[in-house]
């Protein structure tokens, strides 16, 4: 089951697809190349939009939940890229430690822990539970719905070493994206892998710095296949400090708003696009969805109400925003049985795994969409990402797939780039 | 569909497949550190045999044919391997000449070739294929009865560097075993990649060098999970020069016959195995299943009649056998429908990517299933070798495929150990 594209612009979305079909060789040289000179992160998903004309990435997690939402027919793909993974590590590496989020009820997380625990259980790695929740005092065992266990342990942090009960891991995975900022027990721990590093967590990280690298990485592979990087770049905008609580910033903001409409105005013209540009207001550090607004009209960030500027003051962990991106939005034109389908792209090393999209089942008239808890139902792709064929049409479920995985591969490239080159030196993290 | 395993010893198989369920977190950290210490193939296929008490490899193709026969489903498996592959000969590859056997009738072989051409080429290769032979002096479109077409081209060396029309590749993989000999065309290509390298081609191998390294590799990895390696290790005698037009050796022949037959009976024995032990007599150089007798008495290999000399005589290309092996023979237990099914594993640098079963279909009550030209049905594993299932019975499919992985894996590592110590000083290959 796939969903449908719906828009009456199939022309360029054709176009687009075709472009990538016909350099499909070209584009495999090219990222071959790149991961050369770019080491990839552990992990990572990304969550596209289509609008037909236009396919491109709007945020990349390096700390990516839903494994369990994957077909189980890409099961041997994950664990053959996770150990490729391992080997780039550490070809001795036998103890693994999994830091997960601290989320002890969420079924649908838990499952996720569960299913990486297998994929690196079957690339050949111990690996035991470390939390990083107080709570957690004594190993604790969690009933998953499916029947599974998970056993949570508390950490032990052992001179330079961190660890749980017996086991002394060589390398620490963290499936926590650190939005509170980087708990002490986690600093120094220099005889350790730490992946991936502490500055890829969301407390240094910014949408923003992400944006920046993908940019230069569209472009780059925009002129190797022949087309305009808009057509996979969502544009970006900055502002500075903002403070809504306070009301200050407000207008850098709004002035930044209507450039990238006005900008984005244009490119649909250029293109024939008959839709409504938008962009879409996030915090330039979180995710789980809060602090976003989407943003039709530069006059819409002006003069808040109260219960808006709450919505875009706190996002996870309770921190306050203060830095936000402004991001071309993208329309989803894929749909499935009228409800509207994202599709999320989970890769291991440089390798696309497999993917799921999004379906967004309205539960009423009055809910939009875009609001925090917003539900949703996973669809495990059925089709690979890597398969392209020629003998079908562009647009058809191996080809699509195939878009997705090279689009989700660029966003890739974009972390490790922005992972370099936001590395601190030494010292900076001792602290 | 998965074959049956009929044995009245079930006891001793669970045993061995529950050591390679119960340690394979174990298993999958010495096989990494291995290829942490040894270069795999680019690719290899494998022949198992499963008596039930005893699992062993019995022949190990560089020169895999028959990637037409895996499941569809195991192709993102090839693609993803492929790439790892090729990155690890050069990460600039663009083309890469794929040398085929000279086989232009064989439709099997030819879809076998069509599929590494496609596995190739969606690793990102620009991928051309050039014929030794003689009468390929333009290129040549083959029809495939699947509707595939491919184009042998006559190969062009210009200078040191091997290629066809307008085509100069930086990678030369041949999927042509060479038992005639190198051709002088493949010689001193210093600049390219070749492919397996030429020491690997039958005209230099001996299948007594990669038994010797398999049995070193067998002992190791035995000791690891603690089992008796001739659970896993076909035993083997050699004898030096044997003519046996001109009945030279045979007494030799016959000892070591005598000798592995008897070391058998003890292992039958200490196991409380109630078959008949046999050993096959193969070609030390050779393919395709010519020049192989199966034997389980000495006497049956002093005064061989005509028919019988003639038949160990010639192998592939019509060469002479002067020297033989003599391998412990495994029993097939494994049938499907009254046939017997023999695993064939496949792998690509260090992945196991799917496998088939050659299903022996009897086609007459006289017929002798090991003699040459047999004919076989190939069922593609639907099952993945990569997904061990601690949740279910040893023998349940994800737990015999697991095995099978394993066994196969360890005549890989014992291949790309005797490509190492087989490597020829530079000048000998130079002439």
């Amino acid at each position: 089951m796939v969903p449908h594209l719906t828009t009456a612009l199939t022309g360029p979305l054709l176009e687009l697809e075709s472009r990538f079909l016909d350099h499909a060789t070209e584009i495999e040289q090219w990222m071959r190349v790149q991961w050369r000179d770019h080491a990839p992160p552990f992990y990572a998903s990304t969550d596209l939009r289509n609008s037909g004309f236009k396919l491109a990435p709007v945020d990349l997690n390096l700390f990516p939940g839903g494994f369990n939402n994957l077909n189980e027919v890409f099961m041997p793909l994950c664990v053959q890229a996770a150990q490729t993974a391992v080997e780039r590590i550490c070809a001795d590496a036998r103890n693994l430690l999994l830091i997960p989020e601290n989320h002890t009820r969420n079924q649908f997380y838990l499952q996720n822990v569960a299913q990486l625990v297998a994929i690196l259980s079957l690339a050949g790695l111990n690996v035991r539970l470390g939390s990083l929740l107080p709570e957690i005092t004594e190993p604790t065992v969690i009933e998953l719905d499916n029947g599974a266990k998970l056993t949570l342990e508390p950490l032990e942090r052992r001179g330079s070493r961190l660890g749980v009960a017996g086991f002394d891991p060589c390398a620490i995975l963290l499936n926590n994206d650190l939005s509170a900022g980087i708990p002490d027990v986690l600093r120094g721990l220099d005889e350790q892998w730490l992946i991936p590093p502490l500055h890829a967590g969301w407390h240094v990280r910014r949408k923003s710095q992400h944006a920046a690298a993908y940019d230069r990485v569209a472009r780059e592979f925009a002129d190797v296949i022949g087309i305009d990087p808009w057509r996979i770049n969502p544009e970006f905008r900055t502002c500075g400090e903002i403070n809504f609580q306070e009301r200050t910033g407000e207008e850098c903001l709004a002035t930044q708003v209507d450039a990238l409409l006005t900008r984005i105005r244009a490119k649909y013209k250029e293109y024939g696009v008959d839709e409504t540009p938008f962009v879409v207001v996030k915090a330039d550090a979180g995710t789980y969805g809060m602090g976003v607004m989407t943003v039709k009209d530069a006059s819409e960030v002006v003069g808040l109400n109260r219960r808006q500027r709450n919505k875009m003051s706190v996002i996870k962990e309770g921190m306050q925003v203060q830095e936000v991106i402004i991001q071309e939005g993208v329309h989803t034109f894929e749909t499935l049985e009228n409800a509207v389908a994202e599709p999320v792209v989970y890769m291991m090393d440089h390798y696309v795994v497999g993917g799921f999209y999004r379906v967004h089942t309205e539960r009423g008239r009055d809910e939009n969409l875009n609001a925090p808890g917003m539900h949703f139902e996973p669809l495990a792709f059925d089709t690979f990402c890597s398969l392209p064929d020629l003998g079908q049409a562009p647009d058809a479920p191996p080809n699509r797939f195939y878009a997705y995985g090279v689009v989700a591969r660029l966003a890739l490239l974009a972390a490790s780039v922005e992972i370099e080159e936001t590395e601190p030196a030494e010292a900076d993290l001792a602290d």
